[in-house]
């Protein structure tokens, strides 16, 4: 059988005027690609019924997956279901159930429902109904002349959990073959380097595949299978995935993880020791990177963003003759910031960062991307003195927190 | 002269997989619409050279400038400018000041060189160069039948630096006409109700246009007038920002600025005070969207993530008992945190959140989604309580950080 062919069409003008990025089309494709549905085109038009109509008949004469996002809530602009069903041929029908549901949205949240709100209670007729558990608009999916039409919200946590609970399932339906992937994360080896090191392994394979990925700041490399079943697939991934890490393995933070943070957290949890962070220049990004995961508070107790040396002094600890003679960006301090931190918070590790994230060098000579990032262990303190160059701010402080992690990791594994 | 109308296709397998988001298109979709430039479509193909001449047959159909992103690398499956040389009848020429350029790059950044690297160095016969400055794939721009092909680097910050460097004095020279447009950016009310209340006056303008935009977590009004020259622009926008003002007025946040963060760190700079912020579910999230800020040291001086009841109580002074027998999710905790920081950090204000980001009530009958939020100022401190309901971690975080900002910036005005 031959794999589904999807394209997914976007609908809003916010898109067109970069007000949002398209969070939908990347949320969509990597849970179509797990399903081995091939994603050959995303579209992005604007709240617009002739040019929708335009990208609804070349989407229908290329793929058989179509999927929408936007363009179902209750303003005057938005249309995509009455396109759909002019382009497919169907009507657009109240759905009584829908228009009690949708005022019972509203009752339970207190507020009062404006008219225009009873669109939303409107679905193409014969549909599967998706339902909206994380807002007003319903969702839906049909199938004309072969090919699938699903329509999903725009908001990206509308999106996400409705694709879940209804599409996911509803496309499940219509294959035979398992798809099985395994994703190996890697720091500290840029993709070019990665695809050089495994080139002429890599190159001929046919199933299971490889291909590497840069992520901003790390890459990634994607192993997908394809079999009857999934124990078959897992059979044939299992010496890849060896060969693999037997290149590169030094450089794998994990595998099927999210992100180097939980890896983290996960190996403290399983030790039961705890964390803390002293940050001066990433300001408080290794906290939230760390606490953005449920559950961080087992292993993660706390932080001190020390924006300024007084805070240094005062909450860390770090002498004020180390500061103002060495200054704060530099070895002794990024230590001092490490220990104090373990000490003030009480926790078996602690890391700290101090540098410069502007594009200025200080008074002590330090040049622009000039970061020292520590690690105080109950073994003691290592300190790790980078230079990430004059790139931007976000790149600067994203660098210092995973080679911050990073080291971390190492340390726990 | 009728406004030009730009298509924006990114090439990139990674696009389709969902391993990164299109972030090009949102940027370059912003400045686009600064310039005056309608983007009709975004379109994503993979690193697929028939869909790409496809794509590129369709689009040179329908609008008048073309810009790609992405597939300008040094590896095998970066096929953009071959494919745009094939569709476009142009010969890819090797360009020996390129060649020397790359390989400076290389020198300066002291890494080795390899001779992949070269197809960098190629671009189509006749075109306008763009450098590099971020990475080591050049742009280029040429005019084909009327219709101008750019080709950007993928990676955003080279993409957009590229942009403003290159593709923007390029495309600025093929308009006369000036468009001023306004952001009013409004936290507080939702897009809808905004529309609502303004709807009679906006539906029915042409020049200035006035558009309401859903943000993620907030909602802004964009007002754009196009004239002969930037201050005929600005007297046609000046009595409808006024009218908006007087209706919205008390919920906008700010004009033309770059976000809640900023405003704060501006009205405390003008005057001279400084912040300190005590972070328990936000943990760390206030502190780094301020530090996302160039310049913020000089108002943000630091600040405690507290997440766990030991760094409450010993960093912030919050007092045991209160700890234990109202829990840290209480009225009386956000009061003591955010006066403990302003204590302890020695600021003249403080901002501090404590609440339940996860999916799970506290054994002290507080449900998921229930925050509190102090301010402590030389006047004195007031707790906000807010109840956000069974959402997603992060629109429970963003909210709370957001509430937090918007008091502070609300007891600076």
């Amino acid at each position: 059988m031959m794999a589904h062919r999807a394209e997914l069409i976007a609908v809003g003008t916010e898109l067109l005027l970069g007000n949002v990025v398209n969070a939908d089309a990347r949320i969509l494709s990597e849970k179509l690609a797990e399903l081995g549905i091939d994603v050959l085109y995303h579209t992005v038009v604007g709240d617009n019924p002739a040019r929708l109509r335009e990208a609804l008949e070349l989407a229908r004469s290329r793929v058989d997956i179509i999927i929408t996002t936007g363009g179902l809530g209750p303003t005057y602009d938005d249309l995509t279901k009455q396109t759909i069903c002019e382009v497919f041929g169907r009507k657009n029908i109240l759905r009584p159930e829908l228009e009690e549901w949708v005022r019972g949205v509203f009752v339970s949240r207190g507020r009062e429902m404006t008219e225009n709100n009873l669109k939303q209670a409107y679905l193409p007729e014969n549909c599967t109904v998706f339902l909206n558990e994380n807002g007003t608009a319903p969702g839906c999916a049909f199938c004309e002349g072969g090919v699938h039409v699903l329509m999903l919200p725009g908001p990206p946590h509308e999106c996400e959990l409705m694709f879940t609970t209804g599409a996911e399932p509803y496309l499940r339906a219509l294959s035979r073959d398992v798809i099985v992937s395994h994703t190996l994360r890697i720091y500290g080896k840029g993709e070019s380097e990665v695809e050089s090191l495994l080139y002429d392994k890599i190159s001929g394979m046919t199933n299971p595949t490889v291909a590497p990925y840069a992520k901003p700041d790390e890459c990634m490399l994607r192993v997908t299978a394809k079999a009857e079943s999934r124990e078959a697939a897992e059979k044939l991934l299992s010496p890849v995935l060896d060969e693999l890490m037997s290149v590169v393995g030094e450089w794998v933070y994990g595998v099927d993880v999210d992100s180097l943070e939980q890896v983290c957290l996960d190996l403290l949890k399983r030790r039961g020791l705890t964390l803390a962070a002293a940050e001066s220049c990433t300001g408080g990004l290794i906290a939230k990177r760390l606490t953005d995961n449920a559950g961080a508070s087992k292993a993660f107790l706390g932080g001190i963003v020390c924006y300024s040396n007084g805070v240094k002094a005062n909450q860390l600890n770090v002498p004020w003759d180390m500061l103002n003679e060495l200054g704060p960006v530099s070895e002794p301090v990024a230590r001092a910031m490490a220990e104090g931190a373990r000490a003030a918070i009480g926790t078996d590790y602690a890391v700290s960062v101090t540098g410069l994230a502007g594009a200025d060098p200080d008074e002590f000579g330090n040049p622009p991307g000039r970061v020292y990032v520590g690690l105080a262990t109950p073994e003691g303190t290592t300190v790790k003195k980078c230079d990430f160059g004059a790139r931007t701010r976000d790149h600067i402080r994203q660098q210092s927190a995973n080679t911050a992690l990073d080291m971390l990791r190492r340390a726990l594994q």
